[in-house]
């Protein structure tokens, strides 16, 4: 609580301001500049559950650090009194970073967060991130838009409420799409039977990768077909579904050309079958 | 040419390695920490033309830097010839970075880049880094994924060459879709009717932002209908398409949530025209 205090002169002269912060996929070095020095310099940080301990340890002692994590059915903040938390702290006059993990507008509930502080007149600046997805992409060395595989790139979310999806996927996928499906979930059964009603074919390639950067990674090839024998990592994870998936397996077996002409052919009679 | 000859004792003891590092959308402070210490660190820097003189102007004078920058029907360095400077380079033993705006592996050429060195066995890296549509969307303060308006988020390009689309679109625009256009290039007539083509309503919102998070930063908004007369915006661009992109406005008029209400009312009218 000494930023509370040590802040406190400063409430009497002006409002505080909040940041809405990227923190990246995990490792420390893939923060940004602007989010490391507002890391130090800030009265409070407001961070989510998925912050990696790395970069919450770069955090200084005197900074008020508060997590405001919740997850599906277990909901420890509301999303109502982390706008309350953002409002009084910045009313308080006090330097105010919430941290999210990745990108601040990428699944995440910032649309509401800065509703609410522009509806409570508080000022706030976003500082993009790092997306999970691309770290994950980076780590497995995948060109997500390689133009002989892809030619459009779509983020999804398997986000689950009570078994109720909050994101529909109709029409977001086709055999040169390059799906980045975020929150996979451990269902991995459900989430193979979903791609498969959208139209994705069963041999298409599959890298899930959980705590992209972190020394906890893990990365795991599969295909459509056996990705409900897979084993389930722990979030956060990514699954990345597609063509250029298939790069992992091919540069670890050194078949690198053969299996790009395959996969070439693989789009192109995929292409063809949907008429294209 | 002084890390060249500084560098040479090197050569006689190991191979040097490549990273691909993202240099984020231009603000030098949107450099991860890893990104900046490898452009400190580094013997050699190419660098593609999109990348900010801020961002230039970090790197050391000691360093040797080259631009390898090519433009659609004016390169001046081949695909072909990148790959040759940056195997030269670390086969000398060097410190190569191979600096690309935004994130390394969208719309790059990083995939063919990546291939090369493999089969010339030069070990390398990849660095993520901020990709320009989310520092254009934390600019504007829109909310990509808001789950009230868009359920899925799509890259594309508009990049063509010789007048053919090097990227297929087809499907992949949706009233609950936010679409971002990469290389939006100049003939925004074309580009509204190929919008228009794929079933995107003439009503929906579009954001045009240009050197997003540069001092040259422009951003404007309009709608698909009016898309052709906005102003010419310089590369590098990116057009936001969606429900979330009406955030703009809204927040600028004070009428955010009638405004809201109403785009609401879009995708809900839209998913039902469209049978879902």
């Amino acid at each position: 609580m000494l930023a509370f205090s040590s802040a406190m002169h400063a409430a009497a002269i002006a409002k505080g301001k909040v940041y809405l912060v990227g923190a990246g996929p995990g490792d420390p070095g893939l923060l940004t500049l602007e989010a490391a020095k507002l890391l130090k310099t800030a009265d409070v940080v407001f961070h989510d559950d998925l912050v990696s301990h790395e970069i919450l340890d770069l955090i200084p002692d005197h900074v008020y650090l508060e997590s405001v994590g919740k997850r599906c059915g277990h909901a420890r903040v509301s999303q109502k009194q982390i706008h309350a938390l953002m409002i009084n702290a910045a009313n308080e006059g006090w330097k105010v970073v919430r941290l999210k993990s990745g990108d601040p507008l990428i699944f995440g509930r910032a649309g509401e967060e800065m509703e609410s502080l522009r509806q409570a007149g508080i000022e706030y600046v976003v500082v993009p991130g790092v997306t999970a997805a691309f770290a994950a992409a980076a780590q497995a060395g995948i060109p997500l838009t390689d133009r002989r595989l892809a030619s459009k790139l779509v983020f999804l979310s398997n986000h689950q409420c009570e078994g109720k999806n909050l994101f529909d996927w109709k029409g977001a996928l086709s055999a040169d799409t390059t799906a980045l499906i975020y929150m996979p979930g451990p269902d991995y059964a459900t989430l193979a039977a979903r791609l498969c009603e959208e139209g994705v074919p069963l041999d298409t390639p599959c890298l899930l990768i959980s705590h992209a950067t972190n020394p906890r990674q893990q990365i795991y090839f599969t295909r459509v077909a056996e990705l409900a024998e897979s084993p389930r990592f722990t979030a956060p994870a990514v699954l990345i579904v597609g063509a250029v998936a298939g790069y992992f397996a091919n540069i670890r077996t050194g078949n690198e050309s053969r299996t790009v002409d395959l996969l070439l052919n693989l789009v192109s009679n995929e292409a063809e079958a949907h008429g294209h």
